[in-house]
């Protein structure tokens, strides 16, 4: 399939508008629609929330009748199961149609293709695969769970240039900038769930909630009616019952293996309590795609579990974000990751490098990532 | 003193001709000079190599006869000294020019000054102070050593994101790729000299010389015919004879405290003997800016001496090589910085940072270096 210049610039509004619902389509991907007619755009649409007007839908509802003999340019295969909203494919074929251009099929093994043979059954002439590799990088947690089974895993870390977070003896402070946490709380915001460890909850008492002030977004006041799904990995259930993240909005899951009643009576009423292998990092990813539609999870903790999350190869992506001092050789690691092998080295392809104030963001695809070409793990 | 867009485009441009020296002029400064006369260009002229002429010389020697009268742009005050050529202040003179634009004074203290009163006092227009941020960003070491009587220093370490060079082992290599390399040989190449200590010596043999084909300078062959000094901080003499330091072309000194006779003996015709304190690290830097007119010193070592010369508030410039890789928590610290408290860290400023191929290069400059604002010094 060969595509115009045209069908270039439409998909690449449709991405656009798929992107504003970067922070509010949890668990849904997101998704854009353009309906271009005799050259006109005469439709645009985007999905904003869960339970609410997908792309196709709302761009259809813009169109009204001018929809019947248009192109539709849709990121996502258009769905095929009756959801909480009809399926799109037949919202399409219904409206009149007649050609449809898909960045990528779905993701999801289950269904993947059953939207285009719909519309192909219903007349419509039907391609897909145009700015494919952009439509998955906006989704990347969604074709995570649907591919995988598990989430897109990204870990957060903040580090001087000699990779250090806080000195021997624990002390520590913030050593990034404004610019760089309020980064950080879009980097919470777009996820379905956070994951920090008892040492952190110990050691710095964090709430890991979105505040609608440090977002920086225009539509932060709705970005904060969903708090993401925060979880800590607590072997012996030793969270104080008046930790700052028990009494924050949202749901707080506590991941432990044994503990005394007292403390699982003490704290029940104040979490969800999940006892598991606290070990198998890679069941409670599974876990989290299967029981929670976590899509994008992301990974603030210490060096421990940081560490161990890249070492179980279950990491995707590491945004660093670094402070331009040096905090010296007695400082701890940012990653407890004991090689004693350069062939055990993580390497990774550098995807984005900026500057956030005094300080500077690398975003990184870890080579052992399965992810890489999520494309073809169809 | 207001200056004109032609006077700042002028400039830029005896900026760019003074650039055409930075691996050549050595120990001289790099100078550029552009003559114009009603407008016109009709003279430019750079300092190549020691020995050779002025950038003033230079440009006089195109504009001849047109000279007379036109405006002098130059990127540092026109010498009042009857070194190895004449002064320059007198050239400028007798051909006539009536005006002249200096980037910024002699930052000698001795003679700063001297040659702009020569011209005012010969009837020409004198000012200077023209982009002099950007003149002195050319001539860091040249005047360091006028101004601090020592060398401008500049540290070089290739480290991975966790900020680490090697195994815990001594296992090593390269973890940087060809264009990083390339890239330490143009270090390499405009500093005056080259510091290493016994332990990188000892570990690794390196030749720490220029090699043409590595340079990726139009230049490369002339650049190589001045090898940088080269200095190792070796406190007992156990260079081995047959170190490739020392079988290289250019001068190689050994700085060492005690030694047994039969080493001294052995070494002292393969290398300059220095006895000194070699814990005193800024008497050696005043040594290299008295006794050999050390500009812009390199150091290219180990953890312990690197650190060192951070530690002891010497280093000005950190350009560090980030490898997109994690070599784990056992691995190597790329500064020996002993530190305990957030208050000693080492806060640096970031002047520069890119890509070098799957690499990234940071340029730092140290808030504790005198020369973050060297026009304050004088």
């Amino acid at each position: 399939m060969s595509y115009t210049a045209d069908d270039h610039r439409h998909m690449a509004r449709a991405l656009q508008l798929a992107a504003q619902g970067l922070y509010t389509t949890e668990p849904n991907p997101r998704v854009g629609c353009v309906l271009v007619r005799d050259g006109q755009v005469v439709g645009e649409g985007y999905h904003q929330r869960a339970g609410e007007g997908h792309a196709e839908v709302n761009a259809l509802a813009v169109a009204g009748e001018q929809a019947r003999g248009a192109t539709a340019y849709v990121t996502l295969e258009p769905c095929s199961h009756h959801g909480k909203t009809g399926p799109c494919c037949e919202a399409l074929a219904e409206a009149g149609v007649a050609k449809v251009i898909s960045a990528m099929q779905d993701p999801n093994p289950q269904v993947s293709g059953r939207g285009h043979r719909y519309l192909q059954q219903a007349g419509a002439e039907v391609s897909w695969g145009l700015m494919q590799s952009q439509a998955e990088a906006i989704n990347p947690g969604f074709i995570s769970r649907m591919a995988r089974k598990r989430p897109f895993v990204r870990i957060k870390q903040a580090v001087s240039l000699d990779g250090r977070t806080a000195m021997a003896s624990g002390e520590s402070k913030w050593i990034t900038g404004a610019q760089a946490r309020s980064d950080v709380q879009r980097l919470r915001a777009r996820s379905s769930a956070i994951l920090t460890g008892i040492g952190t909850v110990l050691a710095d008492d964090p709430a890991m909630t979105l505040r609608a002030e440090q977002l920086g977004l225009d539509n932060a006041d709705e970005v904060v009616r969903r708090q993401p799904l925060r979880l800590v990995l607590d072997s012996n259930l030793q969270t104080p019952v008046d930790a700052a993240i028990l009494q924050q909005p949202g749901e707080t899951v506590l991941v432990y293996r044994d503990a005394p009643g007292d403390r699982v009576q003490a704290l029940q009423d104040k979490a969800t309590l999940l006892q598991r292998d606290t070990s198998d990092l890679a069941g409670l990813l599974e876990w989290l795609a299967s029981e929670r539609e976590c899509n994008e999870l992301l990974v603030e903790a210490g060096a421990t579990l940081s560490g161990a999350v890249i070492d179980a190869g279950l990491a995707d992506e590491l945004v660093l974000y670094q402070a331009t001092t040096l905090l010296g050789s007695n400082a701890r690691a940012a990653f407890e990751l004991p090689f004693d092998k350069m062939a055990e080295q993580r390497r990774m392809e550098l995807l984005d490098q900026r500057r956030l104030g005094d300080d500077l963001r690398l975003t990184l695809r870890f080579n052992h990532s399965s992810l890489n070409h999520p494309a073809g793990e169809q």
